[in-house]
């Protein structure tokens, strides 16, 4: 019933000769692999005013500087990822490059950053783009979460049925995302140039009084604006997947993105300072109209274009989600390479039917969820773990190459090599400053669990390295099999039991096989007591034991099987396991016996409402047998028709 | 761990032998017996209020003939109880007594009309304890539902651990509630006489423009009244439980029960006329402070003894709870009796490791929670299904008195008769009264829950027959097994899978064995396919299985078993389960096999959070091939270590 429902959401399974690798154009590639990085655009510049803003105009105003610092810095990323890009044509994530240059270590640290920002990322998109959405219609403001929630659902289902990332799906969102922003700005400079816009100045920030700008608030607003980086590795892990000559296609590609974005970012900066719009709060000072939408309203809000308005919200809803769906082949893929290396359970590393990781997709969907309850899908709450995440994966990954270039020194190598140790520096010191400013704030947190997810990973390699060496057949000889016993539990005589006695015949000899009753209603009735007392053996446990069942049941069986010895056991406490266990024990502890087979009779119930009408117990005691080395536990099953 | 958990709750088995019975002296019966009645004066008044108030003082002035009318009929079921006490030593139900007198159908009729009013005793009990506790602490007031359920777990909880109904545990309560409400009334009306208090008039109700008294109101609020007589029928359940003669004591317990409830009744209800208090409500108009409370406050509030409004409150509330307590005897017990006679699930006949019906006590507990959370915890909302279910089992028990007097004919049975046949018409009168009044209030749905359960009963019954006839072993010869084919599930070649092999051996001769290998990653690697393509069998399927995964498997099998034949099985689908199932489905479907066992090797992990890194398959399964009858599925287990 289940399962059935499964396939229903799910769709047929797919055979794994169907799996396809479509090489992408430059241009189809950009939107597929630029959505994540071009999205966050969406919050980054928020992020610096709400920083800022404290400090009044004054401090806004450092905000269109930030923003260029941050492009530069951009600029340094890009540069040293395209040098990854041509070092590693089968694509180089972060993992794989630090795993080969810095050694395991520092690999699984890599990877255990990475992770943490793909859920981050999930988390972050699907909560800002919730933030687009309810800044044009506020009537969900109170279902943030829900929605949410079920978004990340629905992207989870799309990517359990197997979407693939085609260009079809990804060019019109991500073009068009560009495109509005680029009219926003653009319209709103112009406007501003032709005097249709005065310059404006931001109101202050509602229920803080002003404070003077310090060095610690300009580095929490670069920090925090660093969020504008984060989707930039995206290409470098991928080159694979573009068409030949790779590597220089996925150069161009991450070269154009980095304009894109950084134009972007500044613009949207420039125009909000200039029309002085700042994000909408509500009495608890959280965001309820996303800077972004405050400065799409000022531009288009009193024109007879007014409509672009819900244009842009809508279109910066909807690359937010395809950035969070990205994601869902980068953690299940990374997660699968984990297991393949035996660092994750095996279950992450295994193709669903639909050719998609599905466990990987699930845990990503279920955790990134959590995190959007925990932190009631504010975006601002999130954003502080998310940049430092990815910064430390940046420097991981630069680093890495810098030790690539050291050890194989190709021509010119210290171009190279420097190029990267800029990079690597950089992030690395971005990521320190980001450490510090965002403690409170959780970025200990993120160090915490990147620390933890490494060992875990290692608690799970060494477990599996365990399981296969206890496993290997090199000069191992199993010690034949010599007394095999056959145990057969019986509940009384019936059809089923005759079968399972069958049975037991058939893989044993008579002399193995044993039968159990256990009897769970011992108390003798008032009559038969009143019996004994009179003979003066009311005490005597054997006797107590034969009961009128116990009787009938020996009169039975010597009627319907005879051959096989019966023996019949008195639950005290009038449960079926716990003697039956104890009989067991006593069994396997005999050294004549090397094997014993418990045989529990089963019927089988026409319909499904019937099984509720009979006790459980067969699964009951294979759970518990379980325990015990020797013990093979065989149901056999006997059908009923109604 | 579970079941740990779960000795720690419920404490150490008991053995059957432990199982006592003790008789009970009337002074000792009387507060086990009566607890449930009497305390239901603690909401009887306050509910004919609620329907009279909305007709004003003027209303209300009814409230003491209908209280009186209700004692009146409590006399006459009382009469009729006392016979069925001498007719039934052994304790007559009403289950029993329609069962043996009116046949099956009318018996189990009784029974499910029994285990509803059982479930409504507790959830009624249960949520008008709470609501006196409210009155006295209106800061729990937003947790009345929580502390229902708390009640409800706590009670539920007390009786799995075999909490016995002793004299100790209900004597101080009990009486003490007795004698604290008559202190109250007495100290009331004393006041009344001497004039400390002045005669009043209730207040009208807020919230309804006054209506005038309709005979509908009047039956409406007598049939709510007659919720005072739940409980009488407990004496006569359990004669047996009486010291020697059962039969006289029971009837004088009876008796006095009837006695004290009666006067309790009729005094609350006079004495909050004469005192003119009225059941708080809040705006919504739900009962906030208990009619009894507003009485005792009134009487006591201002006085040096106000300390006695607490007393009175814990009193009554203390009442409550162990009126929920007595069903916990009753509900299981009738349960435990259905299932013996098959009518019910056997799990519910066993007795516990506590000497006590554990399932039923759960399903009580499950069943009372669940209508409190439906109803909100508000008595006043039950009450209505309350007393139908009552008189219904009332009318039933009185009905089958009559008959069996007709069938028996001892002497002077025709007064006897004319006795329990009045008790019967009245009962069954103010039953259809009921019905009819509370009909919008739910009363209709009682009667329909009650036919689904004797429908359910019924089903049960025959399913049971069923599988017994299915099973029985009169002319029936299991036809021998002669061809036993063994399947042996290899996931590769390791420890585990030699030993399964080794079992294999041992349980079939080896032309009899097979095993059969799943190669989940059929797809040939690029390499491999090159090859294909130049000699041009790119597609032959044959050879497409043919992977280095399978080749590896082939060439270890060949050198660590060699005499047992491996089948290879491409799985398309990268599952399991699927391939294996349609194997095994093809092998049973083959005429020259009659049993197949297929055994899965499975390892054994030495730490339980270990399992989490292993597929499940096995499990998986045998929860699929149980569908197949001819197959018996065996795991055989390795061992590890660490």
């Amino acid at each position: 019933m289940i399962s059935r429902l499964w396939r229903i959401l799910i769709g047929k399974p797919l055979a794994t000769r169907r799996a396809k690798h479509e090489r992408l154009s430059k241009l189809t590639a950009l939107p597929i692999f630029a959505s994540d990085a071009l999205s966050s655009t969406a919050y980054a510049t928020e992020e610096m005013f709400l920083v800022l803003w404290v400090a009044g105009t004054v401090g806004l105003a450092y905000s269109v500087p930030l923003a260029i610092a941050l492009a530069a810095l951009l600029f340094i990323v890009i540069t040293s990822y395209r040098q990854t890009v041509y070092a590693y044509p089968e694509g180089g994530g972060a993992f794989l490059v630090a795993r080969e240059n810095l050694g395991e270590v520092w690999g699984l640290f890599a990877a255990s950053t990475l992770q943490i920002g793909y859920v981050l990322t999930v988390a972050v998109s699907i909560a800002a783009g919730v933030a687009a959405i309810i800044s044009a219609f506020p009537f969900f403001i109170d279902y943030r979460i829900q929605l949410c929630v079920l978004f990340i659902a629905l992207v989870t289902l799309a990517n359990l049925r197997g979407l693939r990332e085609s260009g079809t799906l990804f060019a019109p969102p991500t073009y068009g995302f560009v495109l509005v922003m680029v009219l926003m700005i653009g319209v709103g400079l112009f406007r501003l140039a032709t005097g249709s816009l005065e310059p404006a100045d931001a109101p202050p920030m509602p229920g803080v009084d002003l404070q003077t700008v310090t060095l610690f608030l300009v580095l929490t607003a670069f920090v925090r604006g660093g969020a504008a980086l984060t989707g930039t590795e995206a290409v470098a892990n991928s080159v694979k997947a573009f068409r030949p000559p790779e590597s220089r296609n996925a150069a161009i590609t991450l070269a154009w993105m980095g304009i894109i974005l950084g134009s972007l970012f500044i613009g949207i900066t420039y125009a909000a300072n200039k029309l002085g719009v700042a994000p909408g709060l509500n009495a608890e000072g959280h965001v309820v109209k996303t800077l972004t939408s405050e400065l799409a309203f000022k531009v288009f809000g009193d024109t007879p274009f007014s409509f672009m308005y819900y244009v842009i919200q809508i279109a910066t809803t909807l690359i937010l989600v395809l950035a969070a769906n990205t994601v869902y082949a980068d953690f299940p893929r990374l997660s699968s390479i984990l297991a393949r290396n035996g660092y994750a359970p095996r279950q992450l590393a295994n193709l669903g039917d639909r050719l998609v990781f599905t466990n990987g997709i699930l845990l990503l969907g279920g955790i990134a969820a959590l995190l959007v309850v925990l932190f009631r899908g504010d975006t601002h709450a999130l954003i502080p773990l998310y940049a430092i995440g990815v910064f430390m994966s940046f420097t991981f990954s630069q680093l890495g190459m810098v030790r690539r270039f050291m050890r194989l020194k190709p021509p010119r190598w210290q171009i190279f090599a420097l190029i990267n140790a800029i990079g690597g520096v950089t992030t690395a010191a971005v990521f320190m400053i980001n450490f510090v400013v965002n403690f409170r704030y959780g970025s200990w947190l993120v160090l915490l669990a990147a620390g933890g997810v490494v060992v875990v990973l290692y608690k799970i390699r060494s477990h599996y390295q365990n399981v296969r060496e206890q496993l290997s057949v090199d000069n191992y000889q199993p010690e034949p099999i010599h007394n095999h016993k056959v145990l057969v539990l019986v509940p009384g005589v019936h059809r089923g039991v005759l079968e399972a006695l069958d049975y037991a015949r058939r893989i044993a000899q008579p002399e193995d096989i044993e039968a159990l009753y256990i009897n769970v209603d011992p108390q003798a009735p008032p009559i038969y007591r009143r019996v004994l007392k009179r003979i003066g053996k009311e005490e005597d446990p054997q006797l107590h034991l034969v009961t009128p069942a116990t009787e009938r049941m020996r009169d039975r069986w010597d009627t319907y099987v005879k051959d096989i010895p019966l023996k019949m056991v008195d639950s005290e406490y009038r449960s079926l396991i716990e003697p039956i266990t104890e009989y067991v024990e006593q069994m396997v502890e005999r050294d004549d016996i090397d094997r014993l087979t418990v045989v529990v009779p089963e019927f089988y119930p026409a319909r499904w409402w019937q099984r509720l009408l009979h006790n459980q117990s067969a699964w009951m005691l294979r759970l518990v047998l379980k325990r015990y080395p020797k013990v093979a536990v065989t149901s056999v099953r006997y059908f009923l028709k109604r």
